[in-house]
């Protein structure tokens, strides 16, 4: 049917937002007190603070001739939800997140962890030519860390 | 000079548009943790979890003929600083903030609590004929409070 | 526990903010269609447009003592979700929705739609004192039309 | 047609949101330069600075039974761009609106004058019960001016 | 004139944002109703539901010395009218669009199919070295869909 | 501490965003007053207009195993600062900035002034394999301009 437009490959980047709600605290126990106080400076407090953390989810790869998409919306909304959100969202990253323990979770350590999860849970879309491309971690409206796998 | 439009006195709303980081846990030692857990489900999480709060605080009164302005920005905004992101930036709203000792800090209780923390800040301002007139809190893009001290 | 502060009864607005997808189209069967593509110009292209709708839903009451909360936002999502999400989202609406059957479906005729639904679905909450104090409907970051019941 | 949802009168509130980028910069005449320094900071600037004003104009008014709307968005899309957009974009607001002259354009001022001139541009919806209901302008994201004609 | 900084040549990349209002409906031919509702869920209900689409159209090259600019913006704007504004906006996708005729109107292939207009519609750029560089469209605020003519 | 999720290097791009407000003219002394209007239309206005100029400055290199950060914050935000917020904020482009002199204020122009300045001033991350990666700026909400240094 699409055989005009989609007769010659076409490489798409197809991009998912998901919202997570979680207090981190920025404590290295490589440091003293002190240290963490100068480094960190008020993201040290002692309960933690926290974010509204608005995730950008980018995966890449030809668009199927047979559905027009590059993959089914839903199975990739089932993988972040069970991924992404059923790890992160309402917790404490220092104390609920496994994958995070012994870290400082910082946005570029949590931006690295979620691509770390997310190849695994999309080793299944590798034999379809699909992959992860980039994820964008936005803290704060003026903060933000993209990773791409480099 | 701006005798012509401000002839007649205006009431203008103007607001002040502030963001804090903080992180909460919703818990009423009033209740069970079966109870607790029914009440606020995944907020009730025992490390906390935290958001990125966007407050709009608007406060009302007559323009002033002598300078165009309401009242100072600069004046507001040392307010805004001292008694609202000193207080709740950066903190753990279950742990850090006097004011909100023994509650349970939901938006709610959080919109009177900063109404009643502003309305004593701005005393100064009433001889002006300035008063606060309405406090309200985005916790996420999809839940917000707002009140006017009714 | 929350005596100090909610000794007082407290009047808070709360806001859902939601979002339906929809396609519509302008067309009044008492006109012709001449004075259809007059009136409504584009907006009464024959098979319909569409819009990402965002709603919020604003409800006003007195703030629970034992809770802290106006209402339950879980309680308050499934009505939504119920009356509002099934009705309205992947919907045409002039086809699909039986409220709007010969209806112009305009966003003023949209908000008052919304709010009749809702204020039927609220009688639940009226004897604590809990009532529907605004629907707004953006159709487009440009457009939106609000109703409050007058 | 749509006797059934408005049967009775329903009055609805519909806004417009436009956008104009303009130079501006407060300053008195009535003040010495170190007066203005004072009071208004780096606003006094010489050369002047400026914004995208975001303006969101609300009329109000009950809908109209024959077309399902308040007013016709086309008209009114006209007569902000003749009245609003033609006098402000891309002006500097101190040397090019005539209404301004002799004026601090402050958001405050800025928001007067703007009802000003569209209550009297509106007059032909009056007989119609239809009435400019409120302006505000967002100066920035975090600041912005409300004014309803009081 | 400018000389200095644009003696060495500096390639940028120069998007505009547009947004265009249009219903549209998952549907393929090449399969049974069943399958229809199987693979796209609500977006294959009969009639159809719509969008605001947000297109981002970035082209790149190097800036002229002698205007500042890549391109004239009010020429790439009358493009963007005549190729994709006229086109789409306040269309429904499925019956209205000859270039998507027989397609699944996805945001994948209107991704492609919008570089393919655009593509063609810019190649009076090519001599001065103006490419388009990417197409982006945003469905909603959670969907997203990127082509860069790969 | 981090040793398992950071034993590879991990290559990140932070993204700091800020905003200043600025008044600007688009018009080029090589040109007759006639030719600027012709190619600058309203933006060759004689007194200016004005923007909120939203940037967002992207920096990238290897994430710190000492502290999950690619840099320091609080000392990215001095050099932004110092660099960027006290040269153009509240400015007249044309008159304040000498970097700009004799030059047509576009856009463009500005982001690889931008560039420009911050490259120098992250001369003391380079030996850290830190370097500037991107300078966006959006003028309006439809018009932005990025530059990676090509």
């Amino acid at each position: 049917m699409m055989n005009d437009i989609l007769k010659k490959p076409r490489k798409v980047y197809v991009t998912r937002t998901i919202e997570f709600n979680a207090a981190h605290r920025l404590y290295s126990t490589d440091l003293s007190d002190d240290e963490n106080r100068e480094l960190y400076g008020k993201c040290s407090n002692t309960y933690g603070h926290g974010h509204n953390y608005e995730l950008e989810i980018t995966v890449s790869g030809i668009v199927d001739r047979a559905t027009g998409f590059l993959l089914d919306m839903k199975e990739l909304k089932k993988i972040l939800e069970k991924e992404i959100m059923s790890r992160f969202d309402h917790k404490h990253l220092n104390f609920d997140v496994e994958e995070l323990r012994d870290m400082v979770p910082s946005t570029e350590i949590l931006a690295v962890t979620v691509w770390d999860i997310l190849t695994t849970a999309l080793q299944r879309y590798i034999n379809k030519g699909i992959t992860l491309h980039e994820v964008t971690i936005h803290e704060t409206r003026k903060n933000s860390v993209r990773y791409l796998g480099e």
